[in-house]
């Protein structure tokens, strides 16, 4: 194997192998790997791909290690193609408002580089100090700005993989998509290979679209709310109401204060939920839509709910936002959900939330995209509590169960990876699951790429 | 046959089996079809595919027969699949801001309907005011506020559709995608099957995302240029400036005489192209960037540019850019070109078709999507005049190695169908290809759904 490899950078110290085994999803099984390798091109990635396919050996290739399904968990005997070291932004095309990167760019220096040129890429997963286009592509990463700016699949044009299949010998390196605006030339592969979790090939190059970027800060406005059923009201109050903002996040108290533990940002936990709403409309339109959404909190029996003028205060809300998931992690083991409701039923699921935690004695705090219908109940249990550990677990499941019985997903944008093959399989119908199957099979016969991944 | 389909709505005329045997495009290919049916619902088409399948007669859906690529054309022998009497709107769910219709719903029609809810449907093909949802989302439609808004694809959040192969007997009944706004379980059939021309499954009923109704009408920047290429750089250098329309459209003097002649709009025609800009960021937001557009345009060389203070004129221009193909349908047959580029390229695209209708002596009129890159060169050859045809073609072939050269794609928006099938083989690399034909295998192994589409 390593005289194929020759001249690539291979890891086989056993405590690094041990931490490229698996990414941050609690409890998700994993394997022993055979080694690691850290590609810096293309070509590597070919040749690593061609060489383990000689050997059948299973390619799983990893980002950050952010993800919270198991998606990028090793299989025994895996190669693991590790491709944070293929962190090059190969060119910002200003001119036609594309960036084209290899897959291990982080996705908040992606948006440093391009906010140097006035542009700005969307797609914001609470995960961006840390996790990769790569593997934002992968899973078709959502985040905070989804609403009203949609997911990391509406920012994809094309796409460069190494695959195997149809294509050609597993090694064969084809291009997807397209780099124009818009292009309907054959089936849309670049949407099909985004949010298919590696198990197609390995996506060594990304063109992404971009935006202009926004001409002022945006508008923020807070909600604070007796419980967060009532901040779920708000939610879907607002939506009748006809205010698409750019952001609206739910944080339950329990994730407030753990953030405020941490980092001491000045975060006052008095109400059981707030509400952070983001108004990004340019000019006195943004500022009427901030006053109109603070007025549909209060008229949803807000306990006070008013524009952030202080963009500091500001900045530290959404920033407890996304530092919640680390903050409750600090504490205990947190397994996340992440389903997706209609937004019309944001309440309901958040009452489900509370009965179930009631029901089976689970500790869970609640962050999310509120306006997606996104749930991330967090579910805690403390290390080596088993009893605690499977009260998580049934919540977990019953959680999936309520979502759908609501017309929901059981993930909104984590992805399936290993923890949500079960609840797939719950959603979907066998006609439409045998579907997945023979696209997989199709695409990689061997079964070498992420195997046991989605439908596995 | 026929007692297998009793109580449906069958077609055996001759004359109209000939109108439903094809689409819009101008010299493609079409067979004689068996016969035609109209179903009412879901049940009828299940019906219809399953006894087919079982005497091997493929079948071919179509909705108002607007396509422009052959798409909808029928193969000799082929039941002809006539989804226009499938035309309910389902449900419009405004507190989810979602639209659930049947595929012959008519684009125009559930917009009108959405707008009393005050919500909005973007897609916006030229076609509009015909084409059915379903045909919208077989090709992935685009049209003209596709810059800002995206296109069909972004707005198809779940389908069902009549399949076969892997998901059981054909007849098969699925749902694909979500009703929610996220939603990453499996892979994104619903986006693999948007654009799919047909080849996959008929599909049967679609669930849309909507935004809110826009609060106030656009405003219109006229700019007038001696040249189409001053123009294409106009274009050009408004995406160099960050300026993000929500529609941004080419139209040449061949087109607005055109329509001039037709509908008396009171269109002057004095320049060599004319650039419409609407731009529809709210309140005094959108003032700016309409003055900001305007200079844009004075920069770049422009005969004149000003803000239309007129609604009814501003109108009448949109109207005379949707109204340039019939109008010119109605002068002499039109083989209508589909090619998209980067936007840097707009104007040397621009400068390519000059170049290639002088050395083919073909006339050609264009209109453009400028600010997606798309263009609609639009190639008129008069009746029986065998010369101008085959000029027209040698063109059209030319024009699309032109648009693949500067990085494009052979068509933008109006799909694969037949007319564009070798300048797919140019476009896509043989490994793409190959992944495509597999796919097709995969979902159709019969190749009943609209044989020799996009892969045949």
């Amino acid at each position: 194997m390593k005289d194929l490899l020759t001249g690539l950078d291979i890891v086989d110290d056993a405590d690094v192998l041990e931490s490229l085994a698996h990414d941050d999803a609690e409890w998700a099984p994993y394997g022993k790997p055979v080694a690691a390798v850290r590609p810096k091109t293309t070509d590597d990635v070919r040749r690593v791909v061609a060489a383990c396919a000689e050997r059948g050996i299973p390619l799983v290739a990893r980002g950050a290690g952010t993800g919270l399904s198991g998606g990028a968990n090793a299989v025994d005997g895996a190669m693991i193609i590790d491709l944070s070291k293929m962190n090059k932004i190969v060119e910002i095309d200003a001119e036609n408002m594309t960036a084209t990167v290899q897959p291990g760019v982080v996705n908040d220096d992606l948006k440093k580089a391009v906010a140097a040129h006035g542009l700005w890429y969307p797609p914001d997963p609470a995960s961006a100090p840390w996790s990769t286009i790569g593997g934002n592509v992968a899973t078709n990463a959502g985040g905070l700005c989804c609403l009203k700016y949609g997911v990391t699949r509406d920012y994809v044009l094309g796409l460069e993989a190494v695959v195997g299949g149809p294509a050609g010998a597993y090694g064969t390196v084809v291009r997807l998509g397209h780099r124009t605006t818009k292009g309907v030339s054959g089936y849309d592969l670049a949407a099909l290979f985004t949010g298919s979790e590696g198990t197609f090939g390995v996506i060594t190059e990304i063109t992404l679209r971009l935006r202009p970027a926004r001409r002022e800060a945006p508008r923020t406005v807070v909600g604070a709310f007796d419980s967060v059923v009532a901040a779920g009201s708000a939610v879907a109050a607002l939506t009748r109401a006809g205010l698409l903002p750019a952001a609206l996040e739910l944080l339950d108290r329990t994730c407030l204060r753990a953030v405020e533990e941490w980092k001491h940002l000045g975060l006052s936990a008095d109400a059981a939920a707030l509400l952070l709403a983001q108004l990004d409309s340019p000019g006195a339109a943004g500022d009427e839509e901030a006053a109109a959404v603070a007025a549909v909190f209060r008229e949803a029996g807000a306990m006070w709910a008013e524009q952030s003028t202080d963009e500091i205060e500001a900045e530290a809300l959404f920033a407890a936002r996304r530092l919640a998931y680390p903050a409750l992690e600090r504490l205990s083991p947190v397994l996340t959900e992440d389903v997706c409701v209609p937004r019309s039923r944001v309440p309901d699921m958040l009452a489900a939330i509370e009965e179930i935690a009631t029901r089976h004695g689970a500790t869970i705090a609640t962050i999310a995209h509120a306006g997606d219908g996104n749930l991330h109940p967090l579910i805690l249990a403390p290390a080596g509590d088993e009893q605690a550990r499977l009260a998580a677990q049934a919540a977990f499941e019953d959680m999936l169960t309520a979502a759908i019985a609501m017309g929901g997903t059981v993930t909104g944008e984590h992805g399936v990876g290993l923890l949500k093959r079960d609840g797939m399989k719950q959603e979907l119908s066998p006609s439409v699951l045998a579907m997945q199957v023979a696209i997989k099979q199709t695409l990689d016969p061997l079964n070498l790429f992420n195997p046991g991944k989605v439908v596995g």
